[in-house]
């Protein structure tokens, strides 16, 4: 029993919700594989490390001896948006499909271990179903309980419309939770509902109802809002070694530690250890180098990683950015404000001329990323280094 | 344009509702054979006449040349009702249904033509839909307007639950129409909302949208309720001719006129010449002897028509009910009366004692048919003769 405890200890860590907790403790008491799920879309194959925060956790769940079930969505997928409203989501053919399967399970095997991941296409169940099982599958959810979804709720109640289709998906879902009779389901907060349906449907069909984990989605680089390549707050996974390690190396010190619980796999003892050394007065930049080194092992390994830090280090020497250096608060007022201005604002220009001038000339670096683009427009809302030149530096909150 | 005009007349002989007329009329002027849909459900094939209605408009639409395609909904009718909650909707196999069919076909091919009917089953093009097509034909419609149909908005405002597959139901019924390219779908008053949906799924696939014709319930022997085999106020169309002809007899002369409309095919002119010469004086009796003679020939063949005539004035003359008798008003205020009560009220006994007696003789008769269910208890409303001996008679109306 000791040991059932130290797993969902784990298995818990930084996760959202477990729902039933004690359903998964008899589960793990009983000593078998697990089979846990996790389902994927094959229309947006580029990860970055917010996807990253559910892959690690089914990677958890290998370590500790169970099935994962990588599920690739292509039968909806081939569908896509059939209202054609939706034009993130277009349908795509097979053979796309499969390309975006692989690119996907190229990036994902650099978490899991292809050896003990299954990979699983729901399509294989959903056509042999057919019209009639659709239909039958319907059956099995009123629409009035499809209206308590959130989102179903608010749309219904603003009069906006919801096409019939859109509540056959998480039936679907669901229903992939029977074919794959799976024990555990992992996915993001917002797919609580749809992860529930799955457990009604096992029960429906005879099968023990799936525990569900959610998990968080993960702050960019900003530390507010999710990691989205959209904000531009975000670490790719195929990114060069010497960008992923600098992204990281700029990260604030909390969002480190929020870092190290959801995408480190370093134990949780030995990062409580590092957060009282830091309490105990040691830099926080060593800790975080440990952090960017270990995730950018992760998808380049040990060599590129060694390297990483080495060019870091160098380009720190060189261009330092000093330990002690002014803060600057600047209140954004919910507007988004200008370079050049935010420039003249913490005092490393004279003016906003001469902000346009530094920048012109490329002596202008944010988190020691060099700029030249003299229209930029700064988030609302954040934290970075600016500096001019080679000596003036000012660390810049706007909120 | 004089035909188009004499067509559009017999077309809307008798219906309840027709749209939209220019189209229909536009379609009729296009003079091409019209591809007529009809569906019927393949759960319960012992027809009546009042399912005959509809039967009796695909002929009408025969008769002027048009395609008739009857569609047998054997997919809906493999699946049921997946809920498990309607009894009366069980699944049925591929055998079941082929089997119903045929009983089917027989039945109504005493009406139809049968080389000029197209038999459909929707499983033709259902099954190769396929659960992806399904969710195609989901995306189509929105849940707001599906809950416009009249009763489930009621059950949804009463919190009654609508299983999602039921939305589904409509979808299917009008992808038929897309399937089978109908110009002009028939059905029943309530099967409005489902015929508008074939229009709007035509126009998406890119045709003309179908024209809709309703037709009324036809009412039962009683005049009031509508026909139908639980409330025991119908005509089967596999019943003996000589109880057809006797049940069509008892009707009243107001329901008389009703019958003709919507189930003989003697002209308009003719029926109303009918109705001049009974205005006129000639005994409404006259009149109904043809429309009795019509439908069990029409179901039976002109020589037990003939018998069936025989039969009944043979009756007539032995226990030949008068044409002036006693006409005896009572009032069930709502409740229903037990024969033997009746009798008394309507002085054909001194008192119940007799009057059970007399059932128990067999000399009690309503509408000239032997009754000996002493307990049988009479409609709320109606009117029909009553009968002890050979000589005893009164008119009941109860009200």
């Amino acid at each position: 029993m000791r040991a059932v405890e130290q797993d969902l200890k784990q298995i818990k860590r930084g996760s959202e919700e477990l729902l039933l907790e004690t359903e998964l403790v008899e589960k793990l008491a009983s000593g078998r594989p697990l089979r846990i799920k996790a389902g994927f879309d094959p229309t947006a194959p580029d990860l970055h490390l917010g996807h990253t925060v559910l892959i690690n956790k089914l990677r958890h769940f290998q370590d500790l001896g169970h099935h994962v079930m990588f599920l690739i969505g292509d039968f909806t997928g081939m569908i896509g948006d059939p209202t054609g409203k939706n034009v993130t989501r277009p349908p795509l053919s097979r053979e796309q499909i499969l390309e975006n399967a692989r690119t996907y399970q190229e990036q994902v095997f650099k978490i899991l271990d292809p050896e003990a991941t299954e990979v699983c296409f729901n399509s294989s169940w959903f056509e042999p179903l057919g019209a009639s099982g659709m239909i039958r599958l319907a059956a099995l959810h009123t629409v009035a309980r499809m209206l308590e979804r959130d989102d179903f709720a608010k749309r219904y109640r603003n009069g906006q419309p919801i096409a019939i289709h859109e509540m056959l998906y998480p039936l679907c879902q669901g229903y992939d939770s029977v074919a794959m009779k799976a024990d555990v389901e992992l996915g993001g907060t917002d797919q609580k509902f749809n992860l529930l349906v799955g457990r009604e449907l096992q029960k429906h069909y005879g099968q023990a109802p799936q525990c569900i984990l959610t998990m968080p989605l993960l702050e960019g680089l900003d530390g507010v809002n999710k990691m989205s390549k959209s904000l531009g707050n975000y670490v790719g996974i195929n990114e060069p070694p010497g960008e992923m390690f600098g992204k990281l190396m700029s990260v604030s010190d909390q969002l480190m530690w929020r870092y190290f619980e959801l995408l480190s796999f370093r134990t949780t003892e030995l990062i409580d250890r590092f957060k009282q050394d830091v309490a105990g007065g040691r830099n926080p930049r060593d800790i975080k180098v440990l952090l960017a080194q270990e995730i950018v092992e992760r998808f380049h390994g040990g060599a590129a990683a060694v390297q990483a830090l080495a060019d870091f280090d160098a380009r720190f020497r060189e261009g330092a950015i000093p330990d002690d250096i002014a803060e600057v608060s600047l209140s954004g007022a919910g507007l988004c404000l200008g370079l050049a201005q935010v420039l003249k604002q913490s005092g490393l220009t004279a003016s906003t001329s001469e902000a346009l001038r530094m920048i012109d000339q490329g002596a202008v670096r944010i988190d020691s990323v060099r700029v030249d683009d003299r229209h930029l427009v700064l988030p609302a809302k954040g934290s970075f280094v600016l500096q001019v030149g080679k000596r003036k530096f000012a660390r810049v909150r706007i909120a």
